[in-house]
């Protein structure tokens, strides 16, 4: 199937981490999938129940609460994130199945992001299903996904009864990321059109990557960073290594929305369907990482095509088809891999020596190059086939 | 003005609380009406900042997030949250001026939280002007109003560097209040349909009452609840005075919302211009306090007219009309107001003898009521004049 249509496949080119029993349990827990009146109090505080219809409570709760975010759960996503802290909560000697809660949290939050993304994108799909919004209605939706922020507070008073500064200082890497990523998505809603007129009218490119990296880094690295530190700061290791660990995961999640924006060129597929149309970005006028390596490496002319082409985001399919072409030839999109493999790999050499000399070392190293690269392994593998 | 329109004017007859110089000052730090380039490290940690354009970033980043809260908190707000507060801070003998970054949190968050409302409810109108997401587009208000929840990480670290047990209390304390809070909001997304038509059916409105002050708690009481019981906590004082404290801040939210819906069947004017129409509710087919305490006060054929007028939310204004002279004249608005007072005077009644004997405590007490019942005074003061 890749073979014929050139597109990656997420479900079957990435390992999806739904190998992490203890997660999945905790996630059943938070977000069950039929909500008993005996599990209200998670969602109402227990002196406001009152006299309550509980059984229609539950099910009302279930409906509107619930499940747009279970749904949404339900329908993928590779976990990757609460995978790789689970595997540096190992690593460094601490309980996995304890800090298991949080690791839920952390996924739930991820959900939520994404269906009050879709609702700011207008997105009708997602991983190929109709998204929360459409299914649910866009109140409901959006009040559910804003709500799964907050899953992390419970996770932590589960986990952690008796330590409250340390639950204080994991909420607070936790929630300094979440305003970055608001940041960076205030960034990327507005999109990066001004800095791309300039790098295409004067051929200086520098303003421009600057704006694209550090979009990328607030808005998907920083939260990854915070993921692999909370991980750090459960095992009680030293805040060398947690900062370490932070810097890491920040660059695996900075490197995994570059390949993102490289794979979005030749559209996503997930279980074999499409879940996005190839180059959706450049249909949706978005400037992204290869467009913008294609600055000095695109004759000045085919540039400025390219973008007056996509710039008013209702370009016709064949002219997105050029301007597809245009990125892929010049070379950006390996310049982008190249980007993404150097900052893994400097972050991993500083983060290296501070981690126990062991095989679960070397197996978390893989385990993180592959989430970032895999789809592109992925597509080279599907080019030379 | 007043007497002329029999509106409420929520400016005139309140006392506003902008009389805190020292909130005021730390809504313009945590969002000034100008982003200074030195400012950056607040939206953006430090070490992502790199290479980036300090004052083209200053310029986005205070047209995407900043410009949507803070235009929203220029347009009005009585403030009574941190007003109460702070009251509460200083009859226990704290530091009002030291607890100021955390009260415009509070003022910050709940800014966020009518943005997104306005998004969900697609209100076109906020505190008589534009709503933010039609000044600055659904995606970046809707990302601005969520991120404005996170205020209080930045307040608390500030405020008490270095107590982390206290900045952990104080933020859990909140984060169960914004849950509660979605919780809230997803029961009022849904409404209370299949009560209201059991409640008309059947004359027994025991479970529509149930939900709806459920939901009026929920939605809107434990917030204020938080806000007081934060004060108490910053001051060190015991967990049952922090309790009765919570308790009473519930009750005045609670209370607020309901007066809130008798206000809203006369409208709602700010400054002498309307923000509301008169029976907005009933426009909308919600079901609201004063419509659910007509069961058993209307004759149940007259009960079953108002309901079928207003459930399909497309009624016309001369059956609206009706509805809300029939709800006035049975006597609803007088019930919920008297629930109101009861719910403020219990609660005040438990919390009274754990406060100092002190002229304070009595300003704390009327100024609470007088937030609660300021408006239903100026109506009742309206039609008597």
């Amino acid at each position: 199937m890749l073979a014929n249509t050139g597109r990656i496949d997420h479900e079957s080119s990435a390992a999806v981490a739904r190998d992490l029993p203890c997660v999945e349990a905790e996630l059943d827990r938070f977000y069950p999938r039929r909500l008993e009146p005996d599990q209200l109090e998670w969602w109402v505080p227990g002196d406001s129940l009152g006299s309550a219809d509980r059984p229609g409570l539950a099910e009302r709760l279930e409906r509107s609460i619930i499940a747009p975010v279970r749904e949404t759960i339900d329908a993928g996503g590779h976990r990757w994130r609460p995978a790789l802290a689970a595997q540096a909560v190992a690593l460094l000697g601490g309980d996995v199945e304890r800090f298991a809660p949080i690791l839920a949290a952390m996924e739930i939050a991820h959900t939520g992001s994404l269906i009050v993304d879709d609702v700011e994108d207008e997105a009708v799909l997602r991983r190929g299903r109709p998204a929360a919004h459409v299914v649910h209605g866009m109140p409901t939706a959006l009040n559910a996904g804003t709500n799964a922020y907050f899953a992390l507070d419970i996770a932590l008073r589960r986990t952690l009864p008796d330590h409250a500064p340390l639950r204080g200082r994991i909420s607070e890497a936790y929630v300094e990321a979440l305003r970055a990523a608001h940041t960076g998505q205030a960034l990327d809603i507005q999109g990066h059109h001004a800095e791309m007129e300039h790098a295409v009218s004067t051929g200086d490119s520098s303003a421009l990557l600057d704006v694209v990296r550090l979009t990328h880094r607030l808005k998907s690295g920083l939260i990854a960073g915070a993921a692999l530190e909370m991980g750090g700061l459960s095992t009680g290791a030293g805040p060398e290594v947690c900062r370490a660990l932070g810097d890491f995961g920040t660059a695996v999640g900075t490197a995994y929305q570059i390949t993102d924006d490289v794979a979005d060129l030749s559209g996503v597929t997930r279980r074999g369907k499409p879940t996005k149309r190839p180059a959706e970005d450049l249909h949706n006028a978005k400037v992204t990482m290869p467009l913008a390596h294609c600055v000095g490496r695109l004759p000045a002319p085919r540039l400025r095509a390219v973008w007056e082409a996509m710039r008013s985001g209702d370009a016709p399919q064949h002219e997105i088809e050029l301007a597809r072409e245009a990125i892929e030839e010049c070379g950006a999109p390996g310049v982008c891999e190249a980007e993404a493999r150097t900052m893994l790999e400097d972050s991993w050499n500083r983060l290296r020596p501070l981690l126990p000399d062991a095989p679960a070392t070397e197996r978390f190293r893989e385990r993180a190059f592959h989430y970032v690269l895999a789809g592109l392994d992925a597509r080279a593998a599907d080019s030379s086939g």
